[in-house]
């Protein structure tokens, strides 16, 4: 299967069934995520996995009572930097020169450029920059997930603060952005299922300079 | 060859050799990012193509002189809506009506309630919405240039609007996000290519709430 069927099997799933989803499933879509390609490879967000039905009881009010976020297995709560830190920024730069064996102080140059940007922006300016790249990790989770013919709901309808606070994300220095819901389509239930999929159409998508 | 198994051969591209990709594998990874879903199906972003190379000699300064804005065979550019706009909702909900062929105004409701929603942002906060999705799309080109074999490199150095004022994209009421130059790596040029791609740990990636 091509990445464009995966892409027309999978739909924003209304109405999921209860049925668990393989962890294994679930590890590779996580899987695909980290492996998303970030600005300068800071890899600013982390996912909050959540499977336990109390807690997803108590994220649904906050979700304005979406039914996916019980009846879906697992809730990927994708969660961004709320700011760059200079710990965070170094973490990544040593860890990168440990594993390509190069010698300490390789990256500096490029580091202070980073930090000399980052100085003048803003804590919100931080942030929206690292949920930017949290959207191509969710990007690459949906359609993994579709690889694995396992049905997934792109979520931005909730409460973000509520969802940090219940979380603690806050301590964590992580704000929320989205979630995907992951699951198995309960199909005489979900009136979204059998409507055609509408895109665009691709001659209104590109403007070409030839 | 599976999704995981393209996202682990793709890298950034620093250096390309100015081969040309066919034009269908370019339409393939733009109909990946067509297909891409987006919050509320608005896809609030166009991809501007660029092969002509003039048009990419002029692109090259605003991009801080890299070399694959040239030596790229195609530039895709994201752009997204500087703002959702009552003409712009209106006609995505009136093609899905008619593609549906569900009688006109049954999405009255729920496009009511986004005008209402977006009534309350400022113009930046619709624009920062509008580019997230943006990146959505974004991460599904990457994945799917990978699967083509398509070397890609993500580019967000570049002045923005230096760009929109090229390409006249104020005028079309839209704002540049990011660039994905497509080509063909140059191995013994490139000095990225035989560097082991780091990514953070999986362990420290998830935050489980079991």
């Amino acid at each position: 299967m091509s990445l464009l069927q995966d892409l027309s099997w999978r739909y924003a799933t209304k109405k999921m069934n209860g049925t668990p989803v393989a962890q294994e499933k679930v590890d590779y879509i996580i899987e695909a995520a980290r492996m998303a390609p970030t600005s300068s490879g800071l890899q600013p967000f982390k996912i909050i996995q959540v499977s336990n039905p109390d807690l997803k009881a108590k994220i649904q009010p906050i979700a304005f009572g979406q039914t996916q976020i019980v009846d879906s297995s697992h809730l990927l709560i994708f969660a961004a930097y709320d700011e760059y830190t200079k710990e965070r920024v170094d973490a990544v730069f040593a860890q990168q020169e440990a594993e390509r064996e190069l010698p300490l102080g390789t990256s500096d140059d490029y580091k202070n450029t980073l930090f000399g940007m980052f100085a003048q922006q803003t804590k919100e300016q931080h942030f929206a920059h690292a949920a930017r790249q949290a959207y191509i990790g969710f990007g690459m989770a949906i359609a993994a997930a579709a690889e694995q013919r396992v049905d997934a709901t792109p979520m931005e309808g909730f409460t973000n603060a509520q969802l940090d606070e219940l979380l603690g994300l806050d301590k964590l220095g992580l704000k929320s952005v989205t979630i995907l819901a992951l699951g198995y389509r309960d199909e005489s239930n979900d009136w979204l299922v059998n409507l055609k999929k509408v895109r665009t159409k691709a001659e209104d998508f590109v403007i070409n300079f030839n």
